[in-house]
């Protein structure tokens, strides 16, 4: 559907390139993209800007070497969020989040519409790759585009395969999956899985 | 399949224009629509009528409001009536039923093919959004087509979503459900998932 | 996949006409269909005989109103057989087995190599539309194709709701339940279903 | 995505051909295929070896009948292997691995990048047909790739048809399951599966 939005910090600093509201992701093109500054004023592009945009600006604002940052709304972590268990590493997928966990926003399960709301997403964040926001979805951040898109489908794919499982009884152990995150979860490999998908959207 | 109808107010009056029986909802065109009468008469159009179309005459007698309904069955909303547990705001879209609640119709779970059967369902319903119809399906209603299916579906998005969830834990304040509820399902928002819809078909 | 298979009485009572084995269900024409005697010999056609002919000899033999059975797999009827819990009627699928439930066939898990398993099979079936085979799959028999087919559709999707709802509280009356067989599922609405799907497969 | 891998022996005795790393399955031509010695040189064809070349060369190492063995991550399998339960026969495909049941592989969690983590794997492996690699995936091994790829698919398959069944009331005994094993999957009955889906790629 229309809601979910990436953004791209300005490479010149003067905000966030932003998916216009109204579109589908996939419907998307150079057209369908607004540049945002730091307060929110539409300074370049066409389309209107999403109402949440406070989430892109507050985290690259915190996170200097954050370039990319994505929010949706996956129905599987919707679930998960509510039963208010940690994320368990069963499978490679979870263990991308074995270093920061994956915290939970806890100052709003409404839109994120006002800078203080923003920086307070920030700072649940913190040096995390994802975030989970209870009744509302996710946010994920990267050095850049790949690692942003990256992280968003394994924190969706890890909670569907733990709500498959339920009572989880066997897991790696602490010291194992910050082993495992340094080795699958290597750049190259988010950079493979990444151009694998450029690949198949262009067929 | 070829269950499930949509009713749109006739625009002067007469009744409801319906889809036809025996065709699925992809297959419609203006040539598998009738116009039915308050009291079930055929006066327009081609095909045959539904056996239920008293769901349709009988929530439009009784709001005026509302131009637009909808009836499905959906294996997730079943699964999710056959628990009796009320439905949890643990995501947008469940959120769009805080104010009114999701009601459940008790007088048959058997076909409603009478107008006593129709008007019990109106007054289940109420003012809300969708009526849970247990062993059954829903119905949906709101002021434009637009609005009925987006409720439609959001009901079946959020039923499938608890059902995924199981003991939910984690929820959204009453007080702020309704926050959320005004601003994440504001006319303009409904409209704007019901377009993308619409885009999409049409690709 | 390749197994599972579909058989049609023969008109002038040779014995059945089935699909041949080695093929999956959408690669059939009529060059893969073969006629098997009551008493296993391929009298026409070309291909290779199911090994499981008699699931639909001996309920053909057992039932003189039967004219067509489906014999398949579906994992959501293996999760359900499983669990040893009645088919409920949580929804208008499953109360198409109001009248006569849903038997367990008892004599093997293993296929239904022989005729006197294929008699045990039609022991079991009864005067039933359908037949769990626990740890194996499903049969469905009846006066047409149309019948058949649907019943094995509505079995499938009628575990599928009742293994996601789990722990069912709410359900119909079992004299509500039988007055909905004969409404909901009239000859005309099979027939209905039916001819939706042949328009869809010659899209 | 582009993670898991197929490994054919060579004919010649000097390796395994694996397909090469960066890919996924679907984009595999003859031109992405490396032969990977023993010892994890390359010895032939274009691309990256994946590091877990050890997966493959080991096993086939100590399994002289195998010939093709195929390493995947399916969500099914990670879920189910971290209930700690053994799988039941509740289906056909379980039934596959009636004989040598489907062990775990203990030495690691992490990716298998050495010939000692290869050799425990192998030994874990022992004779069956496919090995749960708990919190990463499965591996499966055949006497050609036809068997490799139906075990990995039947293992994906019981998985979820056991996680879709939850409590487990019914099951085939294990002298029937036995039995079945060696109907059911009787070489010709593999072949045909295989078969089916080469048809359906070819389409």
């Amino acid at each position: 559907m229309v809601w979910g939005h990436l953004a791209v910090r300005d490479p010149d600093g003067r905000g966030v390139w932003m998916k216009a509201s109204g579109w589908g992701f996939e419907e998307i093109t150079r057209d369908q993209i607004v540049l945002v500054s730091w307060d929110g004023d539409v300074l370049a592009g066409n389309g209107k800007r999403h109402l949440e945009y406070p989430i892109h600006t507050e985290i690259m604002r915190a996170r200097p070497e954050v370039t990319a940052s994505l929010h949706t709304h996956p129905d599987t972590v919707n679930a998960f969020s509510a039963l208010d268990i940690p994320l368990r590493p069963i499978s490679h997928d979870a263990t991308a989040f074995a270093e920061h966990g994956v915290p939970r926003y806890r100052a709003t399960a409404n839109l994120v519409r006002t800078a203080e709301l923003g920086r307070a997403l920030a700072d649940d964040l913190g040096p995390a790759h994802a975030c989970l926001m209870p009744q509302h979805g996710l946010v994920a951040a990267g050095v850049d585009v790949a690692h942003a898109v990256m992280y968003a489908v394994l924190l969706q794919r890890a909670c569907a395969t733990q709500l498959a499982a339920g009572d989880v009884k066997v897991l790696t152990s602490d010291e194992e999956a910050l082993e495992k995150a340094a080795l699958v979860w290597a750049d190259a490999q988010i950079e493979a899985g990444w151009q694998y998908w450029v690949r198949r959207l262009s067929d």
